[in-house]
């Protein structure tokens, strides 16, 4: 029997087994009620598309990431890495049959051919939302809304949403003279959260001299209040500087909408290797420091330029949902997910096959969910079934029952049986017991 | 500006707009709810797996219709072209970990690089589910239950699933001395729907002489009632044949469960170019007899031997769903699926911002859905944007509202404005509004 071939999955790649898969199901519905409730509309792209569509004209020097092959028609096809590229793609291709503001969200797999050694995965499912059409405090606000709901709604305690915007760091520099040397910068600035302050200050001075080292690193820093942050920053800037006036507009929203809480003013915040141009932010949970960011995202100038010359500006976000899954498992926030039925009728007679089945009918149209064991095998092992799934209910019918034409109800949790119940009686002590 | 990227996908690759993709979550909603409450559960596996393991070990012939290639690792790939492979693979992997007998759904896609010429598409989604770990009536029953179920929650007028089993034939061929003729005969009575009786007939005379053609001809025809058909069906196969024990079984359960109307007993259903052996299925649609079955399965001796000595018999059932969301459209039972919001709260005057979001809140908090709209852009086309999204309700505060301090919610339908609204009165009278 050497014929037997190994069943393994590719590095990197993974089954999800009823327990996990009920749990994402779960927070996937969760999230859609939001997004519902902000009137986003849900969309799907294909997994597989033109290499040159998902990578630009100059796909020739491809990421290494990327799943790019030649399909039966030797076309250079590749499976999608994010879910922001489709949607660019599908908005140049589809703005004249929709409607502009367009808000749409998108749950689905994407694939990155990454080093696993760090942990990473291969497949993995990406939750965007965008607002596309319109540039406006509104619109940045409304994306930082649904995410603090989407928090909210997930039960998830002592998340924070870092905020800032793109162009403050910039505008900082080119008051000072130093725009050659903004990306780098950004780059140093960026991992503030990782390396430190000592290292970032380190890193600064080599690139840019001690004293505006020290400048930037004050510039970045936080006050007591974001409001105070708002009012440093906005002074070491020239006046009437639009990315302060966007960011009071939308502190004024949180302050009103009483969401101070949920929000911190960070102008470290940069996204520094991004094509964001306005607002941008991050997700931080207080319980899990280290895990990074769960929720990214900014404004962008135009999403769309490489496949339309319509001017398509918008704000969005990213939920990486294997992070966020796995957080929420360490917050012991997934374990609620059931994936066992009501009750369980065990098949104790094979000729009152018929009669199981219509009660199992019954039962159901009830609202229970209701399995009927799939074989007479013997009491003790259709027992253990149900102990394995954690079934609390069983209905025992057998030849004594039948006799009298009752069902004893057994509640495995408790072992105690509830007997003499006919049809409805059953459903209904059913029902009680469920529900105490 | 040549340097534009077409924004086209690949032929047999489709995106989902908005309309679509709220249809299709429904349909897919419907049924979850459907299998959870015959205790199913959902699984889910990679999209892209070794190629040996959805091909086999005689890989080499590889089936032009597969997606398949080498990774950066120059591992021989492919992405699922079913989901019956890879479950086989799952349950190969996973058995004891999991329990027996083991019930999965799972909605994915696959791919296929058919022929699109026929209307094919090469991105799809199956909607698979299996009860593993018995070879029982009752299991066989649960399996049609949930067909028969699935269809009703649909709301699917005139349904009804195609059954026999596999064995009848071949055992109606045997005692005739024609196994050898099994598997061409099988192709050809496979052939009935499509080509009718007459050529049938034809092609059999070829293989088996008039006198057999004739004998099987009537062997694969129905009677008036399905009791009759399968009388006479096992009047022609030797006695205690178990086939015929397990049909008459499943009747017993279809009757008793009052659920005739829903199927019919059809030897002419052989399923034969799969790995059926025992119970085989169909489901047709009265109203569109043209489009072939839209739910078919049957039950399989072993999921997978190709991955584990452990002998895992089970029955399933596939519902190709872009076949039925065609069905249902052409039905006229797709239309429903709304995407717009109940409420747009019009945006009058930037200064009033924070106020028109805190109202939003508050309104989604009452239990509506409600956009801002997200710039304070001229009336007429903030209407526009809602009439083009069929949004029933607008809000307008603006400097005349302001200085009452009351809202005036406008019905887009019947034009008709409702003046005068504090908060409590405007979520009120909203919610009447979209219940009338």
């Amino acid at each position: 029997m050497s014929d037997i071939i190994d069943p393994k999955t590719l590095r990197g790649f993974r089954d999800s087994l009823p327990q996990a898969e009920v749990g994402r199901l779960e927070v996937q519905e969760k999230l859609t009620r939001v997004f519902r409730r902000f009137g986003f509309v849900p969309i799907d792209t294909p997994a597989l598309e033109y290499a040159e569509i998902l990578l630009g004209k100059g796909g020739g020097e491809t990421d290494k990431q990327v799943y790019r092959f030649r399909d039966h028609g030797q076309r250079d096809v590749a499976l999608r890495f994010d879910l922001t590229v489709p949607f660019a793609r599908f908005m140049a291709a589809h703005v004249h049959e929709l409607y502009l503001p367009f808000k749409r969200y998108h749950m689905a797999k994407v694939w990155r051919g990454e080093n696993t050694q760090r942990g990473r995965y291969r497949e993995f499912i990406q939750i965007d939302f965008d607002l596309v059409g319109a540039d406006s405090a509104s619109a940045d606000f409304e994306i930082l809304m649904i995410m603090q709901e989407s928090f909210r709604e997930l039960g998830v305690p002592r998340f924070r949403i870092h905020l800032s915007h793109r162009e403050l760091f910039n505008r900082f520099l080119a008051a000072r003279g130093l725009s050659g040397s903004y990306l780098p910068v950004l780059r140093v600035v960026d991992k503030l959260r990782k390396i430190g302050p000592d290292e970032v200050r380190a890193q600064l001075v080599e690139l840019a001299g001690e004293t505006s080292a020290g400048q930037m690193l004050e510039f970045v820093s936080s006050l007591d209040s974001d409001r105070e942050t708002l009012r440093r920053v906005g002074s070491l800037l020239p006046a009437d500087c639009p990315p302060i006036q966007r960011l009071d507009a939308l502190w004024r929203c949180i302050e009103d909408c009483g969401l101070g809480e949920f929000f911190h003013f960070n102008p470290a915040i940069t996204r520094g290797l991004d094509y964001y141009t306005g607002v941008v932010f991050e997700t931080f949970l207080g319980d899990l420091p280290d895990i990074g960011s769960v929720c990214s995202g900014g404004r962008y100038n135009d999403l769309a330029s490489l496949y339309t010359r319509e001017k398509l500006p918008g704000v969005g976000a990213s939920i990486g949902l294997d992070r966020l899954m796995a957080a929420l498992e360490e917050l012991g926030l997934a374990a609620g997910a059931a994936t066992a039925p009501d009750v369980l009728i065990l098949l104790l007679d094979e000729a009152l096959l018929p009669g199981y089945h219509r009660l199992a009918s019954a039962l159901r149209a009830a609202g229970l969910a209701v399995e009927v064991y799939p074989e007479a095998r013997k009491l003790a092992v259709q027992l253990k079934y149900a102990e394995k799934r954690a079934i609390p209910l069983a209905v025992i019918f057998g030849p004594e029952e039948q006799a009298r034409g009752l069902y004893t109800l057994k509640d495995l949790r408790d072992r105690r049986s509830h007997e003499g119940l006919n049809d409805e009686a059953l459903a209904k002590t059913a029902a009680r017991l469920l529900r105490s």
